[in-house]
């Protein structure tokens, strides 16, 4: 393996690659890109390597994983960049920041990968309990100095490791929940949001145990929920029904399909006080949508937030067609002049074909919508410019002319 | 002219015009896809028309304007509808519930042209004074028949016409600001929004006062701004700067060609009792940035909201070109870890057109961005989801890599 002057191998871009669009800010190299021979084959899986343009200048410090898709993710753009604590708590600490800036108590996102130059890397704050995905080996690697340097920065006591999930597995690294400082909470964790209290299970919930990404979303809908009757469709831990009752709603119905997340929801319910104007209906959320139409149910503010319909190109068509039916079924149970929230956290289906699905199951239903709002995910989620992926989560607000 | 069975005379659609699109939510026909002969060019501009496919099935009532571009604008989906001062009532009526909802104060744009199905109307409300911009002809010949309906829905005591601007000229009607019901307001009408105070000069200011649509993106920079030095470049009457020391800034100074607006900006400063910590700059924005840049002037959140640079198709590249030198600019003025937000209210510089122009400048001076805020208009700006024209307004929040 040839060692560069950087004393790190390198990894050099193939003449045709696009060296210029790295050099504007794109943060990966395809593997597809990169020069491969006995010596770049020789760098292990998410070793620190060089990467060089075809004329061998640098372009920057990354990791290697050249047997997938993504060939190299770089680290920095200082080729000499020591990734130490040191590096790491200038990455840490300017995240924390951020969120410091963004939000008046400790429960965020505090690294969204990429968003945070820290690839791979996801951990989610609440209160002084941080829940960490480590997705890529070269965080794995360096658990241990991840670990402190995140406890450090934000003075928690509990850190857990949630290993779980597909971006894992394409890692090859093993499934594993563990608790790297601390201890792991005795019962869910209260998470203030929007006036509204989640119930955040963190050791056995959904992902790191509460979806951050809606807050902007939910407040939205807050805005619209006083004196209102509120349907909260695929609610997970109650979501939006929670806000909109914290906001003022007359009532709120919560449809999901896993009991464990309507629990949490009933349990935020009763640690706000408004157990009494909120109800929870498990079942699929189609045939609940449906049922709830044969009861003659109307809402003012009807809120559909399903899983991933699109998670990728090849779903994509099924995707927006389930997006389409979820619009259509959810048309029908909104009062004219009432609103409807439409999301979507598929990464295939971008803005402007959710919003097509959308306005073909609400034309469908017979409803004249027009566009009050289109929301995304909040603060502690930054984009990468080029990465338009991770521009994931969308939500439609629809009034639907009386 | 030959009256139909509606009471109306008919405009019909080429066969080769799409009516499948009006069927499904179009509100517009162009008049090159009319039939234009003897009997219809003899509909007068402004007229009620009901507007049929080539098959002669009616798809609703409408408005005709044959001589200009769009030859008819829809009013109603049904051609026997009665446009009288029910009707008008009915459309003001579920206008002033969706604002009710979504705002505790009565300051907003009340009626957005088809956003609200009223095409050609636009008037504002600040407090119990009403501002309308009416630039339809129809508008013009029902204008004391809209007038008393506004006022008795609102319960509103004042009401202006401020008849100014392009789109009355495309019409063909005459300038005239007039009071139409109370007085005109002796001074500045205080506007409370996001906890600022504005002041809106309703009979001399730019357009109607006040600019409505950016009040969420204002509440967005007031997120940041807590302990924050703000710079707002072309602040008009202080939008982002006053909304940011309310919301605790350390400071902000306001850029803005218009000593009037600045004016302005500074009374609102004083009723909020915040002017020792704004300061004005009048003057051209750019030859302002590059001083302040000279002066080795940084701030925390910085704020550019230009005047439409790219208004039509044949200005878009021109414009972009002025929002990426706006990006360059105001990117020098950003302490590394703080944030730039960058506006466009250009129709032709859609999204994806926009945000590349800002990733641009902002490249060219080095900065290292990562989006964490995509905002519109707020829901007091409802699009018709066939007018894409109508979401012209976009806000990008970079967070800028320390």
């Amino acid at each position: 393996m040839t060692m560069s002057p950087h004393s790190h191998p390198v990894l050099r871009l193939k003449p045709k690659a696009d060296a210029r669009k790295i050099r504007h800010g794109a943060p990966w190299a395809w593997a597809d890109d990169l020069v491969l021979d006995r010596r770049s084959r020789a760098i292990p899986a998410g070793a620190l390597a060089v990467l060089e343009d075809a004329e061998r200048q640098p372009l920057g410090l990354g990791v290697a994983t050249i047997e997938a898709k993504i060939g190299l993710r770089l680290l920095d753009r200082n080729p000499d960049a020591v990734i130490d604590a040191d590096w790491l708590s200038a990455r840490i600490g300017a995240a924390l920041a951020l969120r410091q800036r963004a939000f008046d108590a400790p429960f965020y996102r505090l690294i969204h990968a990429e968003g945070d130059g820290l690839p791979g890397l996801i951990v989610d704050r609440f209160g002084d309990t941080l829940v960490m995905q480590p997705n890529a080996i070269w965080l794995e690697e360096r658990e241990d100095m991840i670990a402190q340097t995140l406890l450090s920065a934000t003075g928690c006591t509990n850190l857990i490791k949630n290993g779980t999930g597909r971006a894992r597995l394409a890692e090859g690294l093993p499934e594993v929940t563990a608790v790297l400082a601390g201890a792991a909470p005795a019962s869910a964790i209260p998470v203030p949001m929007n006036g509204a209290t989640y119930m955040a299970d963190v050791m056995g919930g959904q992902k790191t145990g509460l979806f951050y990404d809606q807050r902007d979303n939910h407040a939205f809908a807050a805005r619209l929920a006083r004196g209102a009757r509120v349907l909260d469709v695929f609610s997970h831990v109650g979501g939006f029904a929670l806000a909109c009752l914290a906001a003022g709603a007359d009532r709120a119905v919560a449809v999901d399909g896993s009991e464990p997340a309507l629990a949490l929801a009933q349990e935020g319910a009763v640690a706000m006080g408004v157990a009494d104007r909120f109800t929870t209906r498990r079942g699929d959320a189609f045939t609940e949508m449906e049922a709830l139409a044969a009861e003659g149910a109307r809402f003012d503010l009807v809120i559909c937030d399903p899983p991933a319909f699109a998670p990728g190109k090849t779903a994509l068509e099924a995707g927006l067609r389930a997006y389409e039916r979820v619009a259509r079924l959810a048309t029908a149970l909104v009062e004219p002049g009432g609103t409807l929230i439409l999301c979507s956290c598929s990464h295939a289906a971008d803005l402007s074909k959710f919003r097509a699905a959308c306005l073909r199951g609400i034309g469908r239903a017979g409803g004249e919508p027009r566009l009050i709002h289109t929301g995304f995910a909040g603060p502690d989620h930054p984009q990468h410019p080029a990465l338009t992926e991770t521009g994931y989560l969308k939500a439609l607000a629809f009034h639907l002319m009386p």
